[in-house]
């Protein structure tokens, strides 16, 4: 059963028949791959993006078909990216599930994450839209030049913010933005409506990659579903981290974590315990808070509809979660 | 420099056009990755598959760029494939090249494989025909989902020849297929044309694999680029020995080889030695011989021009070369 977010009642149905959709695409003749794909799809999230193409086709007249097609595709590609994802990190756990690499080899995970976007772009040419299409490509490629640049840069030093803003727009804000821009766009919304949706998903994903990063240390393990400080655990620096290093100059903690095998053992707990307890959380939400207000600002002249307001709730529950 | 076959004469400005666009495609801000993606488009191989598309297009009226970005797309995607591929078979070499994975961790290049998966996709997107981005998506779908159905059912026993039929179609001719097939639909031509390119490109692919396989056994290691036997180093089943087999239902040789570590040492070199003494390789040939007739016979009634001409002599000149 899928467990989405209360505030998103008002496309409660559409969900339902995202989900339908999903499903059917993964419906193949050979049983055990199609075991595999719903398993997959079953440790889904809660379907916020498929949710943002919705809502941000809700301004003009759309065809609902295509939108679905779309909502599908962006999902689609998202699970793809995560079963590639949770392999390269070696990640045991997503949301409490087993990832894919712990019950099958690295291979069958691999072709599955080639299936999903093959999959997905084909969803995508089901809108009959070829900027859709376009933007699907472009987005997949920023997701992975994004990677990409952070495994071929790693141990290359202290990142700085900038480089940190950049890689959590290439893996969470750019499908953000291409989820309500698309949405937009497949509704026929004049120039300026596709404008401002695509900004306030730009916006939103940064703000939601923030305070995904800040649950990592702050967060409750049962509810995450993973370690606390698995980012650390995996040599990525977020924004806590960055923010308590750059309020604490005289101490390079780095190297002696990231020097270590498997991160340092108990010394990664401790600094965990050490950024928590510092102002570095507070900063770094109010960096979040700073994107959830630019992402609601942007939305500020479209029609105060119910999906707007969802919209505005949406900003407000990312927020909240992360208290 | 590209080294393409003599009879794609009559297209080689074309070819050098594509080969432009596929190095446009691959430049990136990241000069390391830049390198990596050049690298990989080097070791690539005659460029037959965007041959078929322009020679398929040459039936009616075409738009010049977008057949030049279809052919660069049908590329793209096969390199990404192969990128995959051998990191599956852990191949060292791949016509005569080091392949990616001796040289950069399986994580990048599991990534560099996806990222010319988005760039194929947004090559196969600016052809702006949403028919076209379906058959690339499709095609897609069948070779990942026949990779991944040998993957999970391999040990499963002795594969039967319609095995074999379906992996190589899933393998090879289902991209030669979409290649004529978009070729010809990108220019506008007729149904009945397009059809019968699609059945050219089908059945050229089909001849094209087995002559491959039978090219593993008979070819010339410094020719190939890699080891004789490779494929059956690797487990993979052809069509030279299940002719082998079916003549000689006695031996049972296939446990003895793939239950032993490193595929079993040197029996590999005697089964090669022993198939390719025996009638298997003469049988395989007529079976490829049949593929390559049927592909002439499908483009019998297109106009005689001197492009139909390359397509006739290209079917003769695969079944030349496994001589």
């Amino acid at each position: 059963m899928l467990k989405t977010l209360s505030i998103f009642e008002p496309i409660r149905e559409e969900l339902g028949l995202v989900e339908k959709r999903l499903r059917q695409a993964v419906e193949v003749e050979h049983s055990f791959l199609g075991r595999i794909l719903s398993y997959v799809l079953d440790s889904g999230g809660k379907r916020v993006r498929p949710a943002l193409v919705i809502l941000a086709s809700k301004f003009h007249d759309s065809d609902a078909e295509k939108v679905l097609a779309l909502a599908a595709s962006v999902e689609m590609l998202h699970t793809a990216t995560l079963v590639h994802d949770d392999l390269l990190d070696g990640s045991l756990l997503r949301r409490g599930h087993p990832t894919l690499n712990t019950s099958v080899r690295a291979e069958v995970v691999i072709l599955v994450g080639d299936y999903l976007f093959a999959r997905a772009a084909d969803l995508a040419a089901a809108t009959t839209s070829v900027p859709i299409v376009s933007i699907f490509a472009q987005t997949l490629m920023t997701i992975c030049s994004g990677e990409l640049g952070q495994v071929l840069d790693k141990s290359g030093g202290r990142p700085t913010k900038e480089d940190y803003y950049q890689s959590i727009y290439s893996k969470t804000a750019s499908l953000f933005a291409a989820s309500t821009e698309a949405g937009g766009l497949l509704s026929g919304a004049p120039e300026p409506t596709v404008q401002a949706l695509r900004t306030y998903g730009y916006n939103l994903g940064m703000a939601f990659q923030i305070l995904d990063d800040i649950l990592d240390l702050t967060g409750d393990e049962k509810e995450l579903g993973k370690p606390i400080g698995s980012d650390l655990r995996q040599g990525t620096v977020t924004l806590p981290l960055l923010l308590f290093l750059e309020a604490h100059p005289d101490v390079d903690i780095l190297p002696s974590i990231f020097g270590e095998p498997q991160g340092g053992g108990g010394k990664i707990e401790t600094l965990v315990d050490v950024v928590r307890r510092s102002g570095a959380i507070a900063s770094a939400r109010d960096e979040a808070e700073r994107f959830t207000a630019e992402s609601k600002q942007a939305i500020q002249n479209l029609p105060a509809n119910e999906y707007r307001q969802v919209m505005l709730d949406l900003a407000d529950y990312l927020l909240e979660r992360s208290k």
